[in-house]
């Protein structure tokens, strides 16, 4: 094999991974600096409850213990204009904050309904029906997250997106009425699988 | 490691793929039922010529003789509207007709100035600005074409989407049109690389 084009050294097939990835590896196990609270089933086939979750920026590289695995990458978002990007860069805080030290990973799997829409009825549906964005934007900063798409990494993820939540112990009841709210919502509908993992940092 | 949540059986580290995959995987090489006739920098560095081309639907499974490969996948599509796509739907054949001998990859990456653009903002490069989607409708059914995205597969590839197209004899004039007329639109100017593999089938 001669020509990879990129900086990067290849493994085996040619699946290689920068130093700066945008690729996440959530290991639910025996290890890891967060410990899992609860998994609650929200909609569809319930998951595998672990005691202790590892976050990996990059693929998984030891999976001793390991129950599982969820994979997604950060990219570019698919939704939002550029007055909400600036409203949302404006009012959120990063992750990793000293008091955030509740966490929840809720993974979701969209219909096949859903993914037959055009970007128009899906942005329609997102925003204009069920405004996806206006709801987030109500609860910053108390709640950080990171999104994490999955569905286009080319082998079969049990879910299309990842979210990662971060918050205070007091802010855990803003959390609570973030997912319930976006739970109400038209763009719900197409969910056909979501799980809740909570968590708290040790 | 004990739920995968997905039917299929995981190979190593969990990467599994399903019989119906949406991953597409092109190694140029010794081996394939396309011959290489060209291999053109349009933008940016080089891409290592070949003389054969192999398609494989879903993983790499003999990289014996291979100089390269690019991977990427089918998925929604980020632009078209309704309508858009039920124009397309109307006019486009499928790939694989006896008659579309010629062939041609042409896997481009866009500028980091392109993906910190917001959705509307690339759609109106993308269509009210470069009128993609009608330039495209022109040269239909005569140009037959897949697009594979491979920017969020979660490793590092030197393209974000390879285009494969497909076409007659006759037709090989049509398809230098398409390709002038979407390079002189102001999306373009957003492609940092380009290459363009010309390919007969054996």
């Amino acid at each position: 094999m001669a020509n990879w084009g990129a900086a990067a050294q290849p493994g085996p097939l040619g699946v290689h991974t920068s130093a700066n990835s945008r690729l996440f590896t959530f290991i639910g196990g025996e290890t890891g600096n967060w410990s899992i609270t609860a998994t609650r089933r929200i909609t569809g086939d319930p998951w595998t409850p672990a005691k202790k979750l590892m976050v990996v920026n990059g693929p998984a590289s030891d999976l001793a213990g390991a129950k599982w695995l969820l994979r997604g990458v950060t990219t570019n978002e698919r939704y939002v204009t550029r007055a909400d990007k600036n409203e949302l860069a404006n009012r959120q805080e990063g992750l990793g904050r000293c008091d955030a030290v509740h966490a929840a990973l809720i993974p979701i799997r969209k219909t096949a309904a859903w993914w037959a829409l055009t970007q128009d009825e899906r942005r329609s549906v997102f925003e204009e029906q069920s405004h996806h964005t206006a709801i987030g934007l109500k609860f910053l900063p108390a709640v950080a997250r990171r999104l994490h798409h999955s569905r286009d990494l080319g082998t079969d993820e049990p879910f299309d997106f990842l979210t990662w939540f971060e918050f205070s112990k007091s802010n855990a009841d803003a959390f609570d009425r973030l997912v319930a709210d976006l739970r109400a919502t038209k763009e719900w509908t197409y969910v056909e699988r979501e799980t809740e993992i909570r968590l708290v940092r040790d």
